[in-house]
């Protein structure tokens, strides 16, 4: 392929993601997963301090159960598998940056893979019990669990603000 | 391409994205800023409220301040542009992880086009400062200004840790 193509063509992936929340039943080929987790192992993270862990989830009845934590993640129901980060929980705001972009990497890896995904988020007390449930330590903050699997349907074609209203020049205005 | 080699090429590219911190004095095209900011217009959201705003900076001299100000953000002064996220200051927690999957998309995008990124972080005063130099609204949130530009240098090889030493099936263990 030519630069250019090449260029377009891994945008033109890039701005294709978009959050699937119904799944197949088909299983994930265990190669399509560790080239996620491979995916996941090269994010960046503040000061490089790597202090993400992931645990995979492929159990459905633990599925079903974290389907039932508060929180919005009921789409893990119907997953495949699910991916729980941890996080160290020193440092609330660099822990959910860079838990951000972990999700974003895992989420994009997959779709590589045709694979579904969307991130589930456990709020108020899904979360101590997400913590217990899978056995994580107490102190390290348990709040993201991508769900994944291929897509039962279409991806909707969703919707973003125009580019004109989200950008600015040079300032503010 | 076949589906695998589709695939692997994709997970090769988010691989490979290393922070880039040293810039050739080349301008950015007008073509690739564009395709990089559709790239993060179509970042997802908590709830899709797409509340996440972009200052693009290419006057060397408010790139030069922003090195200056509290953070790290050093590496701005060499860089071709700056993209200033600009995020609504409501929900802190769905801001910091918005506002990192939005950083790891533009910097993949970057990437497509041959261009190296980091992400600097505004702390302490340097927030304010830079709030108040790029004209942003009392209450929003400015902390994360990426530099963009073509390498100037061979990215690092980067080191991470094991799979094995960052991944768990079922439970933590």
């Amino acid at each position: 392929m030519a630069e250019t193509e090449t260029a377009q063509s891994r945008t033109d992936f890039l701005r294709s993601l978009r959050a699937v929340r119904e799944f197949k039943k088909t299983a994930v080929p265990d190669d399509a997963l560790r080239d996620i987790l491979e995916v996941g192992r090269w994010s960046g993270s503040a000061g490089n301090q790597q202090g993400a862990e992931i645990v995979v989830i492929k159990d459905p009845k633990t599925l079903n159960t974290i389907a039932g934590l508060e929180g919005f993640v009921h789409h893990l129901a119907g997953a495949a598998l699910g991916l729980l980060i941890v996080m160290p929980g020193q440092w609330a705001e660099g822990d959910a940056f860079d838990e951000g972009r972990l999700a974003e990497r895992i989420m994009l890896a997959a779709a590589a893979h045709g694979l579904g995904s969307s991130i589930g988020w456990l709020t108020g007390s899904g979360r101590e019990a997400g913590r217990r449930l899978l056995n994580v330590p107490e102190g390290r903050t348990v709040r993201t669990v991508i769900s994944i699997g291929y897509p039962a349907t279409a991806a909707r074609r969703g919707i973003r603000k125009p580019l004109d209203s989200i950008v600015h020049s040079e300032k503010y205005s």
